[in-house]
């Protein structure tokens, strides 16, 4: 059994991780922290959990994380910097699923966190926890930057056109995303109260998300690892998120632009073939419309192509459950790498639907 | 393993039912028929299913449901009592999930099914599904109606203070409950369209709802097994049904008059003890607000209990996900008994929040 | 021209009261304060208002409220109590939406607001603003306690079976209410996100609601002024409010037991009669199932008259807008009143459906 | 005052132009027919016209449209054209709200729509009714085709730099677009129930949606009318259309490449320009995110523009209600131009916030 420690819980990643953690069949929970809520039933903040999880938050200081096999890091950026070292130091593997170890650049850290990077060196060991791309990093990692909700839809949705390279423009790239509102966070916010969210759409932070970096940044490496170092270099893509009234859910619409010597590209096949071992990502026949409540609480990842008419772009309709393989989830399977378990182990949920 | 069929498999209780069976553990899954969709993969009508589903929709003329060892009928009223007895009749166990085997008086039945009850000898036998009351009989029973869902949480809620009688009026009940959408099904009808059913709320059937005799007949049944028959014959129960704007969940509000012996009472005691083994009924510490997403996707009912001030009323809440411990939840629950399984296996599931 | 000022802005009511004004044939805008926002347009904070509402918030200090005719509380209550005198003084009509002049009694005030009253002479001549119930007194009045959204729905559910008397018995009537959540007001806490009310229903405060209080106190009254004493002295009501996943609207279930004598009582005959002249009262036909979006963003309240089979009770829905009926919009009515002008004007909207 | 008459007024657009012309200061309701709902009072469909709207559904043959100055068509497309040119030749004005006067080319109705145009020297003469870009053909017209709810915002959003001319890449435009589901209609189907809609998203008809072709005519007219033939010829949009859980809204994302030498344009002082006289068109600050919600239930469309860091394109969002500027409303605004009334007359409702 994995001994597992959880960094932070009382946000929206921190319960979907007691969620699919409790019924984890090689994982122990040993504990879960909470400066505030110090002494508290998760399950009385969270009932959902009464009955499953008996667990109660302790604060950090007297939490036995050292004695876990692996921790979690299910709080806001600034964090897991500061405590990974010590952890680290003790043989604990980390997980972070916030900001502290996505950018490589810790200048472009800063300039996105407003705060320096304080632990630069175990950033140039991180490994970036996207097992569709880094599996073998991630076999051999102690420390994982886990990719952003956004991040990991875009960048599973280009991956296999930008492997193989050649096929579309790079420098025009566009991901015109839309989220639920939980991927804003458990957090006391007017434009989140249902009253404002509800019943209403809007664009956000099309000015620049602190997740554009990481995505530009992973979409470069991925053409570069290929050996395509020209479409790394001149990369570029145009982000913009929307917040949809609902509550889980990200469904990512990305355009690229076919080459003219690659209109007649089988990109189905492409996508079919690449995707064809991953256990959680699933293709869909050509001409398909995922919906996000196809992969509602559960792992997968769904992707549709499309040439639309009278066009010269490939469309490509990308849907994953924000909270859980664009968060948690993602963490479980990348926990389930690092620790030699089956990679689907405690991840079979059948998504729910209705 | 079980082998286990399923007839009538394109609406809510249908997917749900494969939701959950194809995460057990001793079931195998052998058919699932629709006369209308023969020979097409469930997986495509619910994409949710993709990867973990494989059967394909079979017309029920050549589904081998004879060779299963349970058949759920996830059908409309009238199906399952025209094919249980030829089930029967070669060993099959077969659960309506629909109203055929509910009510014990055939001429009941006609009143509110407007349409003849064509096997009576059957319903004779049939059992009514709720294990909290029947535990024993289901373990013994080849013909299982599965109870509704608006009865499953009314009964739950009362089940402790009317078993143990002599506390409250049980002449004027009243059980004010709402419910989400897919309680009405999956079916083309414009008053649940998104726009029509949306940010909108609304009391409906208040004028006589099948599920009001069904709840009537059940609780009865509860005070007279206990041995009150006074309590049960003048019985009444006012049921006041309402459509919310969400998906899944009911919420059930119940006042019961507490008689004046009984004032001081401890109900909470009362409660907790009658349900301490119970592995799906979680009795709330006194004085909480249960929410129905803290059940959602999952088999738990949630029960709390309020004196409200100046008030001479027990208040009971009660939530539960109507397509799980209202529906294929408690199917599942039901199978496992007849089979001598562990009551609560396939059933883990941690309930999905946010 | 009436000019009319309003004290705090920034939630719901304050931008309702500034949709209504703003279309209000006979009112000009004078100053809406804010003490935060000083300086900042209206339609920045509320981008609905731009090219409608050309406002600024002020501060309270410079703001021309003395100037007004009339002046709006649109703030949390223990604000209008502190400053009603000065502006009653220079002879400015006071409309209070909050909570410090509903409570007639000082002590029932400090109890449910935990805040010593420090108005009480003031408190004595307020008018309750029912126009239901006090037209005349309103007519006369300077300064209004406006009544709580709850209540009002409450209130007028009851008010013609009550004032008749000798019909239902008072001593065990049940109000089972569902809102909207924007009654929680605008304010940034968890409970009212999205990823948290949204697909969720929950009772709250069913140990005790502030509007609890006030609606006994109106009811009370009302059976009092009909010459009922004996039905105001034992008058008890149990109040349950819930949390529905909508934005606006309150469905109010009213239980009233009816005495034995009366169970061939016309009440739909009653309720039609006594609502003929009201302008924003609307009686729908015997049988009927109101929907809070009947009366979205409009002054109507809808109401319909149950008598469930075998049941002593008579079920009255009630339906209106908790933002406009039940705050913002009788608000203006009561305006209307005070200033002699037509009782309609300005709240002539049709309901937005869908 | 104006003489109205709608035919097929069962839907949204027909609901919500009750809505609008019962408060119109110069309209007078003749007549709604519905073939199946002969003689039942549209109040009795719509509760939220009780009190507003006295208006009885008629069969079409004995309702007194030809006594009407004006008469709208809220029915499917394929009516409007049947019926049209008995109604013109009596002199009356028809507006369709469905797409039978759209598309100038027979040719690409019938691919598009699956039936011959039946009309189509009247369709030579049917102004397409978008005031901003066709306000004095409007006001001579007897027939108009009014835009769809998608062309609607995406030609208004494109409308003044496809004026300017040598901006942008007329060749490679995007149009991402989000629409509540009150624009599939007021039609019993699976897709558009709230279990099946609610909590979702997804994009739909990505092959080829019946607005494509709508929205490249209207564009390339634009084009070509301010002399950019050439940008007119080879002008292409790609669309991508996609279902949102919300009622009322449409929210354009639209992507247009700047070409090199306009990189340093202000594009934010053309629109403000181009729109400064528009009444219903609001160009927010530079910056904006507009919402939905800002517009709901009334004819504005709010406009905002940004030039994301490190991208050649402009993109452009653009919101409107699609029951009101993109159906109904637009109808009002086009009848009053017609008749020479105030072009806002009766459409100066304040958006309905929260």
């Amino acid at each position: 059994m994995i001994r597992v420690g959880i960094v932070g819980g009382t946000g929206y990643t921190g319960v979907e991780l007691l969620r699919l953690l409790a019924q984890h069949p090689h994982v122990e929970l040993m504990a879960i922290t909470s400066r505030k809520e110090d002494g508290m039933p998760v399950a009385e903040m969270f009932p959902s959990l009464r009955g499953r999880v008996a667990l109660t938050f302790t604060d950090p200081a007297s939490a036995p994380l050292a004695q876990c096999d692996a921790v979690f890091f299910a709080t806001p950026h600034g964090v897991a910097m500061e405590q990974a070292r010590e952890l680290l130091a003790k043989g604990v593997k980390v997980i972070d699923l916030a900001a502290d170890f996505r950018l490589k650049d810790p200048a472009e850290f800063e300039r996105w966190y407003k705060t320096p990077h304080t632990c630069t060196d175990l950033l140039a060991e991180a490994v970036y926890g996207l097992p569709e791309v880094n599996r073998d990093a991630i076999r051999a990692a102690c420390l994982i930057g886990l990719p952003g909700c956004y991040p990991t839809s875009v960048q599973l949705g280009l991956l296999p056109v930008l492997e193989h390279g050649g096929l579309i423009d790079t420098s025009s790239l566009i991901a015109d995303c839309k989220s639920g509102v939980s991927g804003a966070g458990r957090k006391a916010e007017v434009p989140i109260l249902l009253a404002e969210a509800g019943d209403n759409f809007k664009a956000y932070s099309v000015g620049g998300h602190r997740h554009w970096p990481e995505i530009t940044q992973g979409l470069k490496a991925i053409a570069a690892t290929a050996g395509k170092a020209q479409g790394a270099n001149d990369l570029r893509i145009t982000f913009v998120p929307h917040l949809t009234p609902m509550i889980r859910g990200i469904h990512s619409t990305l355009y690229a632009r076919v080459l003219s010597h690659a209109q007649g590209f089988d990109f189905q096949k492409l996508y079919e073939e690449r995707y064809a071992a991953e256990p959680f990502v699933d293709v869909l026949p050509a001409g398909s419309h995922p919906e996000t409540r196809s992969v509602r609480a559960s792992n997968f990842v769904r992707i549709a192509l499309h040439r639309p008419p009278e066009s010269d772009l490939l469309v490509i309709l990308v849907v994953e459950d924000n909270l859980v393989k664009g968060a948690s989830g993602q963490a479980v399977q990348v926990m389930n790498i690092m620790f030699g378990l089956p990679e689907t182990a405690g991840l079979g949920h059948v998504p729910v639907l209705p």
